[in-house]
């Protein structure tokens, strides 16, 4: 995610880090050639091209601004979500954290560094990085085995908690409602597990994507062709800024449509992550503490 | 459901599998040739079309394109509800699953069991398949007969599944909040089943469909005749990409509105499905676990 | 609601069970019949008819456009929520059905009986159809007086489920947490009740559907007049086409804003609430177990 | 609120009751006469106001389109979740007249009692009517002088109403479970007291209003300026067709922004009111049931 | 926050407090001088120009309306959860307030002190004010050097609330379930900062505010050059209330995307924090009561 204060309304038009021009850049470029290929030609050689309205233009123009912006809202709404699940998996470590209190102090470490397990193997597992080992250290010895062999081992995680709260409800120290206020928590953690794999596994139906991907393409290649005979040598410019917007923000929804990437624009899971683990050994008031992520040239992971 | 990695911005252009255009090139073949037609007359005969202002045809179709944008929301929120509907049925077994840790062993084989048959039954359901036998293998031998004959089986299993827990409460096994907890999953199993069937059951309003159908259609084939004469022989690269536009959209729609179907673009019941047979196994410790389901030629079910 | 596979691309053009069409064809036709003579005096006396630029009339189709979006998207909204509501009451019962299993038998009986009774009631409300006896059989004879007098029928059958309910609790045949269980199912059919009395009893404001549908008939009347001189002969063919899509969707918009009615895309309360009566005779046991509706002419009530 | 039956398609065009014509028609006329003036003055000096290409109005007019259609929106939200809160209300109010059957009958009288006092409190506070004595008479004489003092009246109702309960729980006549359930609905009403504070003291950001009012007044200012050349003796036609929707969406969206008003178009809190007061009264079987207000002049307070 | 009464459609007009106007003035002088320029050149060099479609600068600027009100509804929609989260937390307090009579009155006053602490630490913190201190007076003294050091103070003062509860569930002097109410209002609170931070941790996809910052102000600076040899001395006014709109609500969505700010405006946290403090002083009885904030030149903080 990019971090950065937002810069004065002059100094923005220059701005290059967290832009999307890089990854438009070649199309770009390329669509904007042609437009000076064009020109200069209709230069040369008038009427070469036909002249055609621009009404024509204009029609399929809007059309795409308005599929471009569904899907954008799609995309964005895509993005925030996920936002507001590692948001409410902060909020639920830190319920967590609180009403455990109620457990005895070993069990209470046990569960509360099972849970800074459970959030670095599902950031592991959401970013498709290696999950081996990462939360190992978090995990008594004796589960360290099968949570490497577990087909969904931050859902393993889990059902260690789980079982250690059930065991203190079994033996007295706890009654049937702090169990199930505890238990509650533990389902909250799968919430977010299960909303944020619907989200990585699920994208936006493929054939919308392709269906204003290529509008958008063919639009800007046909542009410099049919505006040509018209604006002359501001084509270049025109077609440029149209190309621009539209190139981009298509890539800026492909982007936000895969929220848990490592992108500019996408989540700081690292961060996060991070953040409740910090949040959780503060609560058992242990002494060695890590830093929070600080951002990298406005980049936050 | 289409599942492949994005291509870059240039293979994307030439993708075919998971585009919606096999489904509308008759009619986008139509579109393409009469425009050609009209081209042609027009070259040879100049003015036998009446020279139509573009603009009239800019302002159908724009309203046309807020409406087919009003209703592609509405048809993607069905298949997205959808999605989260399913999504939230694997999170509810996760959570039985492990709060099920409550009750004796063999129950909990019992209802985990009864809950996998839940799920295949509700997918056979959701995709009128044959729901005959499907689950029987999850339920004890004296529930099959009830099962294959109740108008409504999957909610017979919800009801075995709550006599079990309830017995458990009766005879003082389970404390009345524990009770209540096992059986709040139960309803929450219902839950996703009357919401399925409630996007399965209630269609958008045909006469929506109709009216943004009929005028996509009318407003197609009336393009070549009103623009021929201004555009040429470009008529037919504007019109395709106007009615391709247009014709998919409206078409993507049709098959989001419908999100259980087995469409290309549907959602992957029987992948969801198996996950959540997967998991339920392994949660009881069951050593016969299948694999999850693959996508065929970028294809999950 | 329309029930009808949806036909091919082709057929739908011609379909008219389920359209707006008929609604609209007086205005309509009428509108087609001016453009005409429009045409004709055009035609021979040419220039009667100022030459007016398109554009203006772009501007205000485009704005009305939006508007009608805007509130088309307002009355769908509302005709969803009820829709979701019912489905919510179907779930409701369901689960009242099984977590009712706590209760005696005969109790059981008869609070299932009241809820039948209570939807019934309460989609005779909605449709402002006579109440008077519907939902007496449902009822304990020493109930029916009271049933028939009280000003809120609906709620009144509710209060008589939580009185026996709560006789129960008191008689310490249910703990509280059971009797709270049970009584927030009551609390949630109410809640349904008053979701659809909220939307049926408030209209969209006024206002906005005067405005809008001011606008749309003044907008639709002044177009022949105004493109006449323009598109000669092709004026009906695009005032019929520009008019048939704002008066349908105004149209449309007015008939999903009141989703209880019984026109022809309005929710089908009486198989709805027949579902309800089938789910809970048949978790009682019942052998008079009705049929579920069927559409007539693809309309189900 | 306005309440009557849609009227057909042809009387509604000139309805007033209920329109918003009447709060803009000062403005209105005056556009409308500018352009009569505009219209004349070219007529006898032709060309004096130069001839201006109409697409740069319609390129402003579209975006105001859409900002309105968005300030709209934000405006009807606000609306339509007041209503929402009050149904609510309702709700809750029943909710409590059910559940507190558990109570003995003098405190449960007492406590519905105050919840009337509680909704006509909230109900004057909003309209930012007197509130003083307005509840006195529904609360026991003891409490009449406090309540009159507390600078948060209605919540200090809600404070009664708690503690009676508290006191019914500490003499052991509820249980922790039922105290906490009606615990709980005097939570609810509180919520809808914050909610409609929140709507009433935090209006759309002023910036907004002001920003897309003033774009819309001085367009309709310039409109006849710019098309008088070009539209002549339409000009006062069009002009005013746009400045009626233009003024008209943004004098409603004004309307609507302040749901709690005495406007036509704003929520009927007094009938609601009312509704809540009977009933609790017919659920506490008292005699003296006032009846529900009913619309006058199709207004309903 | 602005707080003033809407004055009438006519004063409106020339409002200068709560204008977005005096943060945009700048560059849209330089726009409007920029435009002069252009349209004396054009009237003293006539043809230096080339005379542009303004149909290309329509197409432009109606792709960027619909993006711009893309952003605008994204922000709008962040400061207004940011409102209703606040909103809730006034709720939260009460209900607090109301339910924690539960408690010795001793603790009750403990508890309900650091809450105010808890809320003047978060409006702080949200507002990058210095922290140091600001809640001390709240809390016991053996827990304001704990505080100060926390890396985390408002959720310690949270520790602290759940600590001296869980404390008296443990000494028997709440029931579970009242301990339950209670640990989850505290939950609530909790709630309330996390969703505050992830609206200022957080902001809108930077890559998308650049996008659109971007086209807009570059379109803008096209404006003068494409429609000066058409609009000639209207030059200016056209383009300045173009320029006027889109740097306004570019502005604009960029102060409601913190709404935690000082601007005019964002949220007045401040009088919202008072009002806390008021609402739960006097729910303990105690004398000391401060005055609500007012609002300073139509400026609540």
């Amino acid at each position: 995610m990019i971090v950065r204060p937002r810069p004065n309304a002059f100094i923005m038009l220059f701005s290059w880090r967290g832009s999307i021009l890089p990854q438009i850049a070649p199309q770009l470029l390329f669509v904007i050639l042609l437009s000076i290929i064009v020109a200069l030609f209709e230069h040369f050689h008038p009427h070469i091209f036909p002249e055609l309205p621009i009404a024509a233009f204009s029609l399929i123009g809007l059309a795409l601004s308005i599929f471009l912006g569904f899907r954008n809202n799609v995309c964005y709404d895509r993005w925030w979500e996920a936002r507001k699940e590692w948001g409410a998996l902060i909020l639920h470590m830190r319920n967590f954290a609180r009403e455990s209190l109620l457990l005895h102090v070993d069990v209470r470490r046990r569960v509360l560094h099972r849970s800074i397990g459970f959030t670095q193997t599902l950031n592991a597992r959401l970013r498709n990085q290696n999950q081996m080992g990462i939360a190992e250290r978090w995990l008594p010895t004796q589960e360290q085995h099968d949570y490497a062999e577990h087909p969904n081992p931050s859902d393993y995680v889990l059902l260690c908690i789980q079982r250690d709260i059930l065991e203190c409800y079994k033996a007295g120290q706890l009654s049937d409602i702090c169990y199930q206020q505890l238990s509650s928590r533990v389902a909250n953690m799968a919430g977010t597990q299960a909303a944020c794999e619907r989200i990585r596994n699920t994208p936006v139906p493929f054939a919308y994507s392709l269906l204003i991907h290529r509008t958008a393409y063919l639009y800007s290649l046909l542009l410099p062709i049919g505006l040509g005979s018209t604006l002359g040598f501001l084509t270049p410019v025109i077609v440029g800024l149209l190309a621009y917007t539209f190139f981009g923000l298509d890539a800026l929804g492909s982007e936000l449509e895969q929220p848990f990437g490592i992108l500019e624009n996408d989540l700081p899971l690292d961060a996060m992550a991070r953040a409740i683990e910090i949040d959780l050994l503060s609560s058992l008031g242990e002494s060695n503490i890590p830093k929070p992520l600080q951002p990298v040239n406005f980049i936050l992971q």
